[in-house]
C-alpha cells in the first residue's frame, strides 16, 4: 500500500447490504472515499442513500461516495482502492467466490473478507496472489428491511487477521494493512480486534453458525426461542456444537477458547442465544424463507469435508446438511 | 377359546381403515361373523358398507355382519368373540393404546394387534392377562381413498406368533388359536404365516419404518421416489437403517436375517422400494400431512429407548426424531 497513515483512505464495499452499509458508512464518517458496488438495492440507493436507523450511532441518510452497479462500473472511476471489503454471501456451490472481484484492477488493494464460514480464503488466496488478503469476523446486530433501508443495534465490532499461510508477505508489510485498517475503523466507531489467530475464532463462531443455522430451517423455520424452547431441539443443537468443536479442535490443534474448556462452550452459546431480547431469526432460515440460497456450503459443508479429512465422525451434521439440501433443491425445483 | 374348528368364527375388527377392512372382508368370505368398529367413516359404512376395489380379490361392496360405532355398543349386541383384530395406529405418546379394549367383557377372545412398530403388545399384556394376545404383521398394499372406499393391490399377507413372555399360557392352547387363525385366513384368501419369532420379524420390518416413514417428513414431504433420487437422502437412510440393524440385534440377541447379511439389509430394502411400480408415501408422511399424530412412538421412539438402555449412540435416529416431533409440535400448535 503506497500511501502515508495521514492520508484518506480509498474503500470500495461490495455487497452493501446490512452488514456493508454499515461500515461503509463509518468508515466514511471517519473520513475516508468510500465506494459502493450495490446488486439488488443499486436504484434505491442511487436515488436514496441508505435510510439507517442505528442505535449506537444514531439515525442518518448515508450516501456513498460513488454507487456502482457492478465491479467494471467502479473501475470507471479510475480511483485506486486501499481496501476492497467483501460482504457479499459465500457461496461456492453455487459460483465461484472470487468471481466478485472480476471487472476491475486490484492494484495493490488489500482485500477483506467479513464473511462467515470455513475455508472462504482459498479461492480469493488462490486467484490474486499479489494481494494482501484479509479475514475477518463481525459481530454485528443489522438487518436490512426493505430495499436501502437498515436498522442497526448497539454493536458493530471486526476482529481481522491476515490470511497468508504460504508467507508470501512480510509481517512488517501485512502488520502495516492491518493497523491502518483498525485505525481507519476506530475513527469509524467500529470496534476493531487485530487477531493473530483469526482461523480459531472462524471456527469458534462457526459452532454457532453450523448449528443454529441449519437446524432453524430443518425444524421448519423456527427461530432461536422457538428452537430452545423445545428440549429435544436444544439437545440437537447441542450435540451439533460439541461435533463442530471437535472437528475445529483436532483441525487447529489447539483448543478453540483459552478461557473456557471446550465441553462449556455450548452452554454457554445456548445461555447467550437465550439472554437476547429477542428471537434471533438465523440468516439460513431468513434466506430460505425467502427463497435465496443459503451458506450451507462455507458454514456446514467445509467442517463436514474436514471432519471426513481427518475421519472424525460427524452423523448429527451430516444428517441435518442431507435434510437441508434437499429443501433447498425442492425449493428451487418448484 | 371354547368353540370347535368347524364353527364359523366371531371377529371383532377395530380400526376398519385400510387395513382392518380387507381383513374383515376376507375373513366374512370365509364364513365367519364379522363385526366391526368403525369411527371417523361410521356413518359411510353403515349406509354403503364399504367399496372396496382389490386387484388381488377383484371388486365388491363389502357389509360387516354388523357396524358399531364403539366398543359400548359392540357389547351390546352380546356376540362373544373369538378373534379381537386391532387395526388402530398404535399412539401411546397420545392415549394409552389398550384402552381402545375398554367398554366390552373380552371374555376369553384373542386380542389380535395388527401393527407396526416396537414394544406395542406392552400395554395389552398387562392390561389384559387373561387374553391370548397375538403380534402380527402385516404385508398389504392398500389405502382408503375416500371414508368407506379402499383401493386394494395384490398383497395381504399376515405374519404372526403368539407374544406371552411369562409363559401365562400353554404351548398347546396357544397352538390351538393360532392355527385356528391360521385357518380362517387362508380360507378368506390372506396369506398366513405362523411366526414363533414374531419379535425378529418386527424389528426387520421396523428397519424399514424407523428410517423411509420419519425422514419422509422431515424431508419436507418426500415419498420413496423423491427420497431415492437424491444421494444424500439415500446416505442417510442407509445410516439410519444401520443404527436401527444394530439395535436390533444387540437388543433380540440374534441376527436379523437367517439368510442375508445384516450388513446388506439397507440395500436390499433400498432396492425393493426402488423397484416398486408407484413411489411410496411412507403413512407418516400422509399423517403428517394430513395434520394427524403419527406414530413415532412405536416406530422410532421405542427403538431409540432400547437403543439407550443398552447404552448403544443413535445419532441419526435421535437427530430425525427431534425434528420430527418439533415439526408436528408446531403444526398441532398452529
Amino acid at each position: 500500500m503506497a500511501i502515508s497513515d495521514s492520508d484518506s483512505l480509498n474503500f470500495l464495499i461490495i455487497g452493501a447490504g446490512a452488514v456493508g452499509s454499515i461500515f461503509a458508512w463509518r468508515l466514511q464518517h471517519a473520513g475516508n472515499n468510500v465506494d459502493i458496488v450495490c446488486r439488488s438495492n443499486y436504484e434505491a440507493v442511487l436515488q436514496n442513500g441508505f435510510q439507517i436507523s442505528s442505535f449506537q450511532f444514531g439515525p442518518t441518510t448515508f450516501k456513498p461516495n460513488r454507487v456502482h452497479k457492478s465491479l467494471v462500473d467502479a473501475s470507471l472511476s479510475k480511483v485506486v482502492y486501499d481496501y476492497i471489503l467483501v460482504c457479499t454471501k459465500s457461496l461456492p456451490n453455487i459460483h465461484s467466490p472470487a468471481d466478485v472481484l472480476e471487472g476491475i484492477d486490484l492494484g495493490s488493494a488489500a482485500i477483506v473478507l467479513i464473511q462467515n464460514g470455513i475455508g472462504i480464503e482459498v479461492p480469493f488466496y488462490k486467484r490474486f496472489p499479489g494481494n494482501a488478503l484479509i479475514s475477518s469476523i463481525t459481530y454485528i446486530d443489522t438487518k436490512q428491511v426493505e430495499s436501502g433501508v437498515i436498522e442497526h443495534g448497539d454493536s458493530a465490532d471486526l476482529s481481522f487477521g491476515i490470511y497468508d499461510p504460504d508467507n508470501r508477505f512480510s509481517e512488517e508489510s501485512t502488520d502495516h494493512t492491518l493497523l491502518l485498517l483498525q485505525k481507519a475503523l476506530l475513527e469509524g466507531g467500529i470496534k476493531p480486534k487485530i487477531n493473530r489467530q483469526i482461523q480459531i475464532e472462524r471456527w469458534y463462531k462457526v459452532v454457532w453458525n453450523a448449528s443454529f443455522n441449519p437446524i432453524s430451517v430443518v425444524s421448519g423455520a423456527s427461530n432461536t426461542v422457538q428452537l430452545l424452547s423445545d428440549p429435544r431441539m436444544e439437545a440437537l443443537i447441542i450435540r451439533a456444537m460439541r461435533e463442530i468443536i471437535s472437528v475445529a479442535e483436532t483441525y487447529l490443534g489447539t483448543s478453540l477458547s483459552p478461557e473456557i474448556d471446550s465441553s462449556e462452550i455450548p452452554e454457554r452459546y445456548i445461555a447467550m442465544t437465550r439472554k437476547r431480547p429477542e428471537p434471533v431469526f438465523p440468516s439460513m432460515m431468513v434466506d430460505y424463507v425467502n427463497k435465496r440460497p443459503m451458506e450451507h456450503q462455507v458454514i456446514l459443508k467445509a467442517p463436514i469435508d474436514v471432519a471426513k479429512s481427518l475421519n472424525i465422525d460427524v452423523p448429527v451434521l451430516e444428517s441435518i446438511y442431507a435434510i437441508l439440501v434437499h429443501l433447498e433443491n425442492k425449493q428451487l425445483n418448484q
